[in-house]
């Protein structure tokens, strides 16, 4: 039995159990943010704000239990804001567990996921958010990513020739998001997502790492599409947003989600691209009578293209354009555009980092706003 | 000093202190559970329902501090389900402490108990849910049980000749559960438990495990029964159930709790067998003018047989039989009986297991109900 | 690498990195309380009740990251009371974060604090709750206090000839309390600190630890005073007490906080005193028709004197006198004038002790109290 403490950055913990029966990593993270927001009417700024908060705190245990091929990953959150999202779904209790997954490898390349993890969804979302290139997701992310939930997910991969990986992901979850004991409302959630590496393998899980901290020495690319339907979806942005609650229960929707995206990184440089769009059978939440409730779900399409340079000194420029255009008509929400620059410092890569980034953020018919956001990043 | 990774489910770290000055053993385990209910009209199955969550996660830390007669143990609940029950009377905060409890051996066989624990209850509640022999504890448990409390415990045991043992066991608590910080409401509660060990112990504390997985050698018994007086209790289950508030404060009237069982274990075979009784001196909460606020203490009598045998195979079949019968004309309700099926696969003990269990419910002028659930256990 | 369990009350785990990447000493602790109170009416005792609790629940970390010049602490709260205060301002979440600090020391004697911690405020606020002279802190301190913040610090340290140290610190914060997310309002808190130390450094930052248990060979003296200006704060206590809110907003106003404390310490006997004075520009909180709101800044002064002796046997006698003078016409209340005696054994420190006090609260107007408390503390 061993119990090591590695090296800065790779876990507090690295325990084998007794006879190799079981292994932990435990690991620990903390963000500090602060954020400035000014907005321009006219010419002058105005409602000038600021925050410096705890953004995130996280203490993860991952390995394997009992066999090699039974893993396990537990992923809790302590600030605020990892928290946040208490209702009567959750028992009016704090959503403290993040990940409580198990993993289990039952015959060659399958792996059965079972438990609360993220949903195969757009790679922005996936890349953990210890792991960003910018300080932190964009409004695409915010306005469709489809989270966590409670399920099972069945993942394979697939080896064509000596460097082309294909990976198939299927998954069935309960669709009202994380940390729900109140039982599934509507029916479930199914989504389905395929990622194409025709280079090969990234170094390090690149693919789901932001910048190109490895500087690859050939060119790697990722192509990924999700396809999501909820079932009977009762939430304003599938298992996302709020419950849209009617005079007789709630209102539900057949909701499909549809992403496509990709990753390129090759000597220091990297893109992330990534489409969204997001459908319902009916967007209108109506009351027995016919008459609208006034939550809509949130239909409409989302762009975002970010890049970086990874310079020999380890600082990072980058850059972000978001586009979100929800469906007017029905949400009555305008097009929002938002330009993003980032300055990135990679201490002890992406365990010791500070970033910072310049964010304009452009709505027709609404005042513009500029945000300039500084965090520091430790991880255990 | 010593940092030890014991082998799967005996513990992440079995810590001895420099100079053996303290101890600490740290656990954790983690319960996913997928619920599937049906009721029966006359013949037809309706609102059929399905729930996956993240049943309990727990972190425990037990041992010694400065001296091996002074020992503690500490048990946080993580999962939603684990910390539901904030109220005014715990500031409006989560129910985060399960245990927190220092065991004081002062003198030869007698230990004091101060802090938050579980009151010496019935036999099913005491076993942790970490040790259960079905997938959940039975009504009887959820009607009639003590839970956990603060204050004081005197335990002491005797032994007579070479194997009879028996166990004395004395509590004072607050009287209104666990994790209260606003002061106690009415008087405290009074709890006396003896049990019985006339064959001697069990292997591995098996009097407080669910199955046999000892596989006993020589027939096991414990017959245990505790007495409970609640004085002038506030709540509709004693120190459990929710608060009886009346228009100038709260009823507060003497309420007893009763309970006798048994474990037997014998080569694999177990039975456990339980009798529960509430009783009030004045079950009906009333307002000032003597007009009835609609809460009743919950008096009635329980009834819960239940049994397994571990095949050798570490399958083990079970079933259970249970009774509820409230006082119907205090409470209103029906008598409830429900039979249940059980299926175990202990594939590293209690510490890694699959369990399934099909219970049906029958209760008198309500549709019959069918529940299916099965859940994994993984305990580090 | 090494992972070390060092002896009782040192920590729980003391590890370094590998290459001495990195280094955490684990702590936890823990203090159950009970409390009685009385109230004497005319020569009769009436209204008698007692709480049973888990005051605090502590788990701590902290070292270095990356570079011993870059430290952090992190501080989490388990108890219902420590992590009580939630509101919209913390997105309804338990307040579980306490600190969350990294201190870098970039040159020479200067060290820059970011994050979540306690404002250099009087030094019985920033002595630990793990290291009371009494079972809890004054009413001065619960008047008074400026608790904990997110911002920055800059602390310094003079030394004068061999013995005379001054420090120096320099704080700004949101201004709000600890673990607000949703934005700073009003302005933000300045606080600056000196702290003189002519007679040398105290044992074991004694400064900072109720009671002399080093048992000081010479006499041992720090004499400090805080300067708060909160600009434009929006709570009744400068950062802590309730939120003004008013018809169209918050009233703020700029409320200034002074401190001025002494901790005294040689052979086993110490003494601590503070002064405490708020004062704001405007205390009444009025709607946008200048009509009251009822929120009053709690501006007045506060007196603490407490002093002890350890005798051989590591029994400490100790006691109090407090007196808070609140503005009467602005605020309402009436002088508050608390003695307490005090008795406590450490029987390993602070980190085992069982302490309790005997207080009585004599307020004008106001039926006398009394109160006794007992509290034991483990520290791991």
């Amino acid at each position: 039995q061993e119990v090591k403490a590695p090296e800065f950055g790779k876990g507090i913990l690295n325990i084998t159990g007794k006879d190799n029966s079981w292994s932990m990593k435990l690991g620990a993270r903390i963000q500090m943010l602060s954020v400035s927001e000014w907005t321009n009417d006219d010419g002058n700024i105005i409602d000038p704000n600021s925050n410096f908060s705890i953004r995130r705190a996280r203490i993860k245990m991952d390995g394997f239990a009992f066999s090699p091929t039974f893993k396990y990953k537990i992923e809790l959150g302590l600030s605020n804001r990892d928290i946040a999202g208490a209702s009567i779904y959750t028992r009016n209790t704090p959503r403290y567990i993040l990940d409580a997954v198990v993993k289990w490898n039952f015959y060659e390349n399958f792996t059965l996921w079972a438990g609360q993890t993220k949903l195969p969804g757009n790679v922005e979302r996936v890349i953990s958010s210890a792991n960003m290139q910018l300080v932190d997701r964009s409004i695409l992310n915010a306005t469709f990513n489809i989270d966590r939930d409670l399920g099972l997910q069945l993942r394979h991969h697939t080896n064509f020739g000596e460097r082309f990986v294909m990976r198939e992901i299927f998954s069935v979850a309960q669709g009202e998001g994380r940390n729900v004991v109140t039982g599934n409302i509507g029916g479930y959630q199914y989504t389905g997502r395929l990622e194409f590496l025709p280079l090969g393998l990234f170094e390090n899980k690149g693919d789901y790492t932001g910048g190109d901290l490895n500087r690859e020495e050939t060119p790697k690319l990722m192509i990924g599409a999700s396809y999501d339907f909820n079932n009977n979806a009762v939430k304003t942005r599938s298992n996302q947003g709020s419950y849209m609650e009617t005079d007789n229960g709630f209102h539900e929707t057949n909701v499909t989600t549809f992403f496509a995206d990709l990753m390129f990184k090759y000597k220091g440089f990297s893109v992330m691209a990534e489409f969204a769009n997001r459908d319902a059978d009916d967007p209108y939440a109506k009351n027995s009578d016919g008459t609208l409730t006034g939550d809509v779900v949130q239909i409409g399409n989302g762009v975002n293209v970010q890049g970086g340079y990874l310079l020999k000194s380890n600082w990072e420029v980058s850059a972000r354009y978001s586009n979100i255009e929800l469906d007017k008509a029905i949400t009555g929400k305008e097009e929002q555009n938002q330009y993003t620059l980032g300055l990135s410092k990679y201490i002890a890569g992406h365990k010791l980092k500070v970033q910072t980034d310049l964010s304009y953020m452009d709505i027709a018919n609404i005042n513009d706003q500029l945000m300039w956001r500084l965090q520091l990043d430790v991880h255990f």
